[in-house]
């Protein structure tokens, strides 16, 4: 026992992992061995999932199956649907929609049984297949719903990418969206014990469900300081290109910094420098905007070089992804959560090492308040 | 940084806090410097939770203000009902059905606001209002809607403890009840860094809202190792009682151990001696066991003293709990929602505390998988 306070818990090991790695110096991610470089290159998001949960890529034919047996589960309940028009009608908020959503599923999940073995791993590949299945469902209904639209059921013969850019929008992608969104999921997929996924494995240290783990992780990676930014990177280029007739990035810049403002996208508490991932969607963003407007593509390389030339700031992974999300015509405010169904491949492999292994996750505080204090009848307080 | 991994976080501090200190050693709890015993006895949940939340006893009309601004809150938007009917028609389990629930109630809370500062203290006290105020009339619609009951509407002349009980049953409670269920409220409204405090500051810590930090803590009780051992005691001492006519818990309690089964409601990661809680418990379960049927009680402490003969283990907080909420006529499988709509007390007040001097938590994994690996195409796989 140490009395040394570890307010963010920096450089503590909580657990050991064969998941991802990440080297913030050699500006490095692996996922059990693969180089996220060579995995976004030559692999689709299916194939990733089953790397991260089952351990190793699939054949063709462990492929097939495991592709048919996801897309099988990618329709919802009439309940689910029935909440998730109660929460378009209210107007919730999109990440807070997909926490509730998830939570719910559980209500409808067949394996979901308090008499179960909540840690059983055949019925968790189960659970996860259908959670990660259904979470595009579930997002692009809300998304719809809430535009008056109705929502477009899924197609079991298109793949997790396509069919979700499918169900958002009423009409199949083409191949380079479709290739493009399924490397940004990819690329989302897991990255060590960052915030979201650590939460996941508390709640699931306590033997909780699944379905309970996942909906702490949407629920962490939420906040502005973990899935926000590559939102706030999108309306913080908007409100550049709204800034005049043909503004200068580099002038806008420098005047934000000077007014002391963060610029979103950019810093990590892991990589000291250029996260490998921003590398990669930059180039995809580049193919994009060449394919219709450079505007969004220029500003944000004009940002980098000024960070990098000025502060020795490098881009992060929501950089890049916020003005390639928005060249694919996606709401802004749907980033965070499209950041979440990819990610839940990552906090699904998590809880399962956790269950593997389980122990109890329980830190301590140092008590700091009063002391001695004896109750004074409320008439005399 | 140490290389010490550390899977439970044992020992390791993350926080500063001024609201609760468990001394294991000592058997002893105190909230902002005020022991359990003290507080059980000489005050209700509604001050506790003003001492938790403001850092003192309120005087009368601060406590007055407080109770109305709660009573006002109780009641559930139709939105929040349609959500309930869904998951009682689902016959979704009561944790889950009250993370989900608690989960959607942001969608109607007017000071959720994606523009706004998630750590705003005046608002974050308006939220944990609401959400507590509303937890217990979730929680009974829900048990009165799976059962063919309809909901009974809260009143706001009732107390908190006396509102829960009579939207439970359609009746109000006489004084004892009351007085013995706003006791149980009080103990079980915060007890340090557990599992599902330090998950709900873990989300915050992103800077997610209220209610999602919330929804983690929820989810994180619900945990067999951690909120679900009242329930566990009940359904053994059930067990017990349906052993054979006239049973001997003493006979049956050694047999169990000779199996080797676990007895729960046992022992406790920081305590040393017997959970304070518990002897406060026990006197009031004696008590209701005199009032009506003593079988239950005598069940209880025969099993006490021989774990503690045999094994030095004390009982904690579930142990009689469990058979004081039976001897009410509370539903088994609502007593870690119980447990839950009194924590979120704690939960609240922790998540003040986290915003109040944030930073990200976020440890490290150790990776120990597959290196320099790079993809096969898959038809040589």
């Amino acid at each position: 026992m140490t009395d040394e306070l570890k307010k963010g818990l920096e450089g503590v090991l909580v657990a050991e992992s064969s998941l991802s790695r990440v080297d913030g110096d050699a500006g490095q991610l692996i996922y059990r061995g693969y180089d996220i470089d060579d995995l976004a290159e030559n692999t689709t998001f299916e194939e990733v999932l089953y790397l991260l949960w089952h351990g190793h890529l699939p054949t063709r034919t462990e492929l097939d199956d495991f592709q048919a047996a996801m897309a099988q589960e990618r329709h919802l309940d009439d309940g689910v649907h029935h909440i998730i028009e109660e929460l378009a009608t209210a107007d919730e908020e999109p990440m807070a929609a997909l926490r509730t959503i998830t939570s719910a599923l559980s209500a409808y999940d067949p394996d979901v049984d308090p008499d179960a073995d909540p840690t059983d791993l055949d019925a968790n590949l189960r659970k996860g297949r259908r959670i990660t299945a259904k979470m595009p469902t579930a997002l692009a209904a809300f998304t719809r719903l809430r535009n008056g639209d109705q929502p477009v059921d899924p197609r079991d013969d298109l793949s997790h990418a396509a069919n979700f850019l499918y169900m958002l929008n009423g009409e199949q992608p083409d191949d380079v969206l479709e290739e493009t969104f399924d490397m940004a999921l990819v690329l989302h997929a897991d990255h060590g014990l960052n915030a979201s996924t650590f939460s996941a494995m508390v709640t699931a240290s306590t033997l909780a469900d699944l379905h309970t783990a996942i909906t702490s992780g949407i629920g962490t990676l939420s906040g502005s300081l973990h899935g926000g930014a590559n939102q706030d990177v999108m309306e913080m280029l908007k409100e550049l290109d709204n800034s005049g007739d043909d503004p200068d990035p580099l002038e806008w810049v420098e005047a934000a910094i000077e007014n002391g403002r963060r610029i979103p996208g950019f810093g990590h508490r892991v990589y000291n420098v250029k996260d490998p991932r921003a590398n990669i969607l930059g180039g995809y963003a580049k193919s994009l905007a060449e394919a219709s407007d450079m505007k969004w593509y220029d500003y944000s390389v004009a940002i980098e070089d000024h960070l990098m030339n000025e502060k020795g700031l490098a881009p992060n992974v929501d950089f890049y992804s916020a003005s390639m999300y928005y060249q694919m015509g996606i709401p802004i405010d749907i980033y965070t959560p499209i950041f979440a169904i990819s990610r839940v491949g990552g906090w699904i492999a998590h809880v399962l090492e956790q269950y593997d292994d389980n122990r109890l996750i329980r830190p301590r505080a140092r008590y700091v308040g009063d002391e001695n204090k004896t109750v004074t009848p409320i008439d005399e307080r």
